[in-house]
């Protein structure tokens, strides 16, 4: 066994997955330093891809005029989307903050080339979505280290990916996975927003764990 | 500003991530300890998710049986994706190493739910694939608290996910998207697989980053 990693290292690593937030307000107006930048980019480029494919691209926004048509497209979406609740979950849906596009001090949309590695990428023959789960696990990374480094993250996702792709100029062959609002804040909050707020709560993880078969979970195990 | 991170944890959150390998050898016959297993799982179930839906489920897979049935789908898909290259990269392809099904000490198979959480999950209104991108974020954390606890992970793309379903027993509404391999390893290599083998080179960051546009590249910062 190479176990490379202390126990300071190893609990450091599970205090960063623990504590990261979705984060859409309490931004501070610190801009983020290049290096710093550079640090948490690096971070998701170096994620795991299929094939070896990286397919990921990452667009800085920092320009005010584009975040405010891309907060256009973000309201226009949510009030479509407030319709599909009933009083009072409308109520509480309309009162949550869901994205923070001009309150943060830079904007990133993290896409994926769908054509990157050619017609025959190695191991995606038969799942032609494991570019955008590859691009998926470099956010991930991102959001990590971001929260090591004190920055928080927001991944807003009420937004019309076509209408994204328009403002920021994307090829045909490349499509917006995340759009992020990032900026060191204030504060993280003890848990999930969304549990705060008593949208939802965690599901316990031993409902979640099943053994050699769908069908048989092991509660028994006390998880 | 609130770090709570200090530079030591700040460094051990990078080691992880930059030192996470997709392993597909070299495991240990040592059997993963149940705390461990929970620590590593809880990783993954605390990741973001849209609409905090928590559209996981974790199906570990210890019977040889039921891997040896993977294992014959795997060398199915993998031969057909073979013909896919011609020489010399399809006597490439073939010699690599891409799956370690029977010589781990345990199969995990990270699915995602399709309907949990009900028709309307907050956020999922216009991108419905955001429940496949928040189940990849949850195997990221895995993958990267396995690195952290000296385990392997390696993710074995190269399956029919309709046959592995019926191998699992999956209902309907619920897809696998990974298929990992876990185990205590000897030694984490150095690099990618892949870019070991020579099949294909790391992008340099710079070519990935842009600035407010697509077309505005910005190799100036030399990331």
């Amino acid at each position: 066994m190479a176990n490379d990693f202390n126990e300071a290292e190893r609990a450091a690593v599970y205090k960063a997955i623990m504590l990261r937030r979705d984060i859409r307000r309490q931004f501070d107006a610190t801009p983020i330093p290049r290096d710093v930048l550079m640090r948490v980019l690096s971070a998701a480029h170096h994620a795991g891809s299929v094939g070896f494919m990286q397919p990921w691209d990452f667009i800085l926004i920092e320009d005010r005029a584009i975040r405010q048509r891309v907060l256009e497209t973000f309201l226009q979406e949510r009030d479509r989307a407030a319709n599909l609740y009933e009083a009072p979950r409308r109520e509480l849906f309309l009162s949550l903050k869901l994205e923070g596009i001009l309150e943060s001090v830079l904007n990133l949309c993290v896409t994926c080339d769908r054509t990157r590695g050619g017609p025959h990428v190695l191991g995606r023959s038969m799942i032609l979505e494991t570019d955008l789960y590859s691009t998926c696990c470099a956010i991930q990374n991102l959001w990590l280290a971001s929260r090591a480094e004190g920055i928080g993250v927001g991944w807003v996702s009420i937004l019309d990916p076509a209408q994204l792709a328009t403002i920021l100029g994307l090829p045909v062959h490349v499509v917006p996975v995340a759009y992020l609002c990032m900026g060191y804040v204030r504060e993280f909050p003890e848990g999930p927003e969304l549990e705060r707020a008593g949208w939802r709560q965690r599901i316990p993880l031993s409902e979640l764990v099943h053994l050699n078969n769908w069908e048989n979970r092991v509660p028994q195990w006390n998880l």
